[in-house]
């Protein structure tokens, strides 16, 4: 173990470059329980104080008071495409080009029908096979109606995502960061291949949205999917966002044609005409009090500049594997995601046989990542709310857990049923 | 106009009937603006007092201080379930048989392909051409991965939905309360007149969930959906709700396939493999906040006898329509809904030409109903906060709009986007 003046030296290092963080102040903007460094924001965000008075004010005064009226007069039936608007910046997306609404599962599925639709005479579609399982699943759904469809995944039926795609692939369903390495895909260099090919990409955003600069515009993206409740902090279950390149708005048909995606929702008319912009997203009503938190967490994140935050993301990735290298190596650890800065996202992974207890062990002292099977710690590191000390008081914990084999307690060996 | 005399004879008889009302103490569970008669709850259902409290909760508490642990810790994984058994008593269904969630236009996408797999040898879909329309929109959604599916509606192909149904139909997807007329279905013999043509009913509860004994399990129903946000009073938009009887949970498949429907959610397998119990019909991350505001609304519901609720909406329906019948008929008023109360939901239907300005007219005058095109005001009378002195007021001030022709008044008369 490194003794007390290496850990001392590396927290005076750390607390001057928090000092110089233009994103410094914005931690006071969370409620996040003291003593607690939190690395799940890439699975939870925390609550921005803002939105504990919007989500108040919402069943308070718009609900309770301005019942049904809020629809018009709160904007309620308008919050998918406002919130949408103002979410669209943050992804690089043109107004009327997001909306915000369902969950990520739901808004694959509509963009890989949407996607079949604009490629007819297409019928494969590419996705990866270590992908966040409801990708593949929901693929699965798409398939049941189309039979004529089949897939092609990395990792089955090639070790490269890019080698697959050819002129039969009518869409590339592709996570822009993989939710257990934490490995970035270059979303423009996919994305031209893609587009050489004749094939459209859907970009699932969940743990890219709010951590750098996505750019789908500026790469010619076609579709995108991803949820709100990670780097976006929009609370538990808040809504997913689907986006849709304008060029591609006329030709899109989705199957899930509820009434709030008509082109007149109040005509009440018996026949389908699907809203000619990104409302023809829309299903069903959707719940306005998980939108609500939404809101201020948005609008809190247009405050920065997004090229700070992806550059203090990777200054905070990259002293955290410095210190594992440097302190944790001997006890078992090895580094999953990839060294290069430039193919890692927000989040680092760890491997380590006793990967389920040791995090446990790191939650009781107040060091929150999470685990994922079969070996995997992540942490998460939001440079909205976490600091350079932060992640020197984390490592210095992570080393105390593994060197003291910590993991070994029973009480850190019991399984919960989810995490 | 009817004189003093004869409003206050009703009023003083309305004020006795209050008095002996089981339900009385309900009113003062809920925020209801004083002063107002609130006759929307056919809409959107007030806020009970407690509900403030229970998100409060779960954004403060369990969002804020207990952040990732709250998925096990404040059972959120579970809620969907957790809520769907409450709920089953409340429509007659049985523990394992309804789950809540997602919208209603999404689950009446799933339970139709649900229906469709229980049926594969047959086409056919039997709806209500005057139904609500995103009924009508989700079949077409369905249709277009389906061209071999066609659909007949009552209305279009055949006066009565009863004769539309044969040997040829797969599924009917009916309402037991129509949203304009107020229409009661006859839940018990439509099942057993699709069952004898070996066809499956869904009933969409929308309109008749919490206001009378709905007795899914007693009319051997097959599957059924419904929203909570209207006389269940779960808060806006807050989630819908799917019932699939027990004995068809096996056979049941449908496309939108996500994470939250998988038999082992957090082994993260790479194929899908449904639950095989209803949380089948789950599919991605639930909206949290817009759940737990109607746990206490639900929760609420139980403490009383749906025979005493449903009785009391006959009563106060009946009360209104004959106040109506009395002082508006000579104004150019009708009824739309059915007269006989085993034929009628708990809402009325009245026809005016100057519908929607006479609605403006009485919302400015504190008694909020709503309005449908083209000349429908729509009045509901929720038994829990709704009293005889209440039907008076309404009826008495409606009286004072038609009679003194209010809604020429161009205040009235401009359209707002939404109602």
């Amino acid at each position: 173990m490194r003794d007390e003046g290496y850990w001392s030296l590396m927290l005076a290092a750390a607390a001057d470059r928090d000092v110089l963080d233009p994103l410094v102040g914005a931690r006071a903007l969370f409620e996040i329980p003291s003593e607690m460094v939190y690395l799940d924001g890439n699975s939870l965000g925390p609550m921005p104080h803002a939105s504990a008075f919007e989500v108040e004010r919402a069943v308070r005064h718009e609900w309770a008071e301005g019942l049904i009226s809020s629809w018009n007069d709160a904007d309620w039936f308008a919050l998918p495409t406002l919130y949408g608007d103002t979410l669209a910046p943050i992804i690089g997306a043109d107004r009327g080009e997001v909306v915000v609404c369902d969950t990520t599962s739901i808004n694959i599925y509509k963009t890989l029908h949407a996607a079949l639709a604009l490629r007819p005479d297409r019928r494969v579609i590419v996705a990866e096979g270590g992908s966040f399982p409801t990708d593949l699943y929901v693929i699965e759904g798409v398939m049941a109606s189309r039979p004529d469809v089949s897939t092609r995944l990395e990792g089955r039926d090639g070790p490269d995502l890019l080698d697959l795609i050819d002129a039969d692939v009518a869409v590339v369903l592709v996570n822009q960061v993989d939710y257990r390495s934490g490995r970035k895909r270059d979303l423009m260099a996919v994305t031209e291949k893609a587009h050489a090919a004749g094939a459209l990409v859907i970009w699932d955003l969940c743990h890219s949205a709010g951590v750098m600069e996505v750019g789908l515009n500026a790469a010619g993206a076609d579709l995108a999917v991803g949820c709100t409740y990670k780097y976006l902090n929009g609370g538990p279950g808040a809504p997913s966002f689907v986006f849709a390149a304008k060029r591609h708005l006329d030709g899109i048909r989705q199957p899930l044609s509820g009434w709030w995606g008509h082109a007149a929702p109040f005509r009440f008319d018996q026949d389908y005409a699907p809203d000619p912009g990104i409302r023809k997203f829309l299903c069903g009503t959707q719940g306005i009090l998980s939108f609500r938190a939404l809101k201020p967490a948005l609008e809190m994140l247009l405050e920065y500049d997004l090229r700070d935050i992806r550059a203090k993301s990777v200054a905070l990735t990259e002293l955290f594997i410095r210190l594992v290298d440097e302190t944790c190596t001997e006890y078992g650890v090895s580094l999953m995601s990839p060294r290069a800065a430039e193919e890692r996202g927000s989040h680092v992974a760890l491997r380590h046989p006793e990967a389920y207890a040791s995090v446990q062990a790191l939650i009781a002292r107040g060091v929150v990542g999470d685990f994922r099977m079969p070996d995997v710690m992540r942490f998460g590191f939001a440079p909205l709310y976490i600091g350079f000390a932060d992640v020197v008081r984390a490592a210095r914990i992570l080393e105390e857990v593994l060197a003291g084999e910590v993991w070994r307690d029973p009480v850190y060996r019991t399984r919960a049923t989810v995490t």
